[in-house]
């Protein structure tokens, strides 16, 4: 990927820091080992016209690669990884294998976790926000113990690391305000492997750098 | 894709006939000519330890095709999708944006589209559930202003019918027990497309027969 560009926010509050799903797509070129450029884009501007046009929800990431111009932290690991064997292996079973976890970490797993996100730290001083917490904290659990039992015994999701643990440590990142990952010792145990891992210290320090330099009192 | 099995839920109750993921599978397979079988698992049996083994969360759809044993409906789809030109250009920018499109129907649309689907048909008599619609109804009418924007001037999500458009469909027939979908002109127009197309119509008479034929009462 040539002249490779990464869309984040410039700053966001505490609380978001080190999950801003542009943390995939740095996580995900460190560890093929592409040089990227970031460039940042303010909360309040995301929903412009000019952003839309890059980003059509108004979110992040985006990623700009030569000609191609994507979104979806997903869809940009995915692409990622198809060039890269750090990242999924070339044999078709491996590499659809990878899919299938790429999948089951941003369609199956994500959905509960980022609603509990949401639910504590959006929404948390609404009235429904305690009401519905602990059937949501079960979701949670059901989908947690899946993602445990898979790691019993196992590194990672599969027999070695692939882009679908990068796509489900950030996803397991979202519920770190709660002790609910380091219930289920295979899935604490995975996500500090993860988190160990050199390519994603340096993606996680880039992140909250921006956002140092970008704090709005040191300006 | 040889000796290729879907496999369904044997039977559901009414409000999720039409829209259980399987049928995703079924419309990918319709749209790309590929003969299938279906095989099915109860309600009750699919947390079973056997049933885990073929997917881990219990859920459907499951695919198994020659030697590969496949889940997430989005990964089979898009599998499905690099065997068939119907479903995805071959070139590698086309290639790219129906990846892009399907994530964005399963990572960005589906959530909030999902809760609410759950908040009015599963949990509605919570005490809840009232009092989160309004925000929820929110979520929901901001991801669909984007969809209705891209498709402003488009038949499809693309410049072409992809795989993408069957995931995207699909997700929003997840609020067909509201008026929301046709709120949005060119969201319902879509809709409306999508579901008029032979190969959908086939893969719900497909599913729908299924339930019927395992109705309890016709036993």
């Amino acid at each position: 990927m040539e002249n490779c560009t990464v869309t984040g926010f410039d700053w966001v509050p505490p609380f978001a820091r080190g999950i801003v799903r542009d943390l995939r797509v740095r996580w995900a070129l460190e560890e093929a080992g592409v040089q990227y450029a970031v460039e940042w884009i303010g909360l309040s501007a995301r929903k412009s016209e000019d952003y839309r046009r890059k980003q059509p929800f108004g979110m992040v990431p985006a990623l700009a690669a030569g000609d191609s111009r994507l979104f979806e932290s997903g869809a940009i690991v995915q692409l990622i990884a198809e060039r890269s064997e750090a990242l999924m292996p070339a044999e078709s079973a491996g590499r659809a294998e990878t899919i299938v976890w790429i999948y089951a970490a941003l369609n199956t797993v994500e959905p509960p976790l980022d609603s509990l996100l949401a639910l504590d730290l959006v929404h948390g001083d609404e009235e429904w926000a305690p009401l519905r917490r602990p059937g949501l904290v079960e979701e949670v659990q059901d989908r947690l113990a899946v993602v445990a039992a898979r790691l019993e015994g196992r590194e990672f999701l599969l027999d070695r690391f692939t882009a679908a643990d990068i796509l489900m440590a950030t996803v397991l990142r979202l519920v770190r305000h709660t002790d609910l990952c380091s219930t289920y010792p295979p899935v604490d145990a995975y996500l500090r492997r993860c988190e160990g891992r050199e390519p994603f210290q340096r993606a996680l320090e880039g992140q909250l750098a921006d956002y140092a330099r970008n704090e709005p009192a040191a300006a």
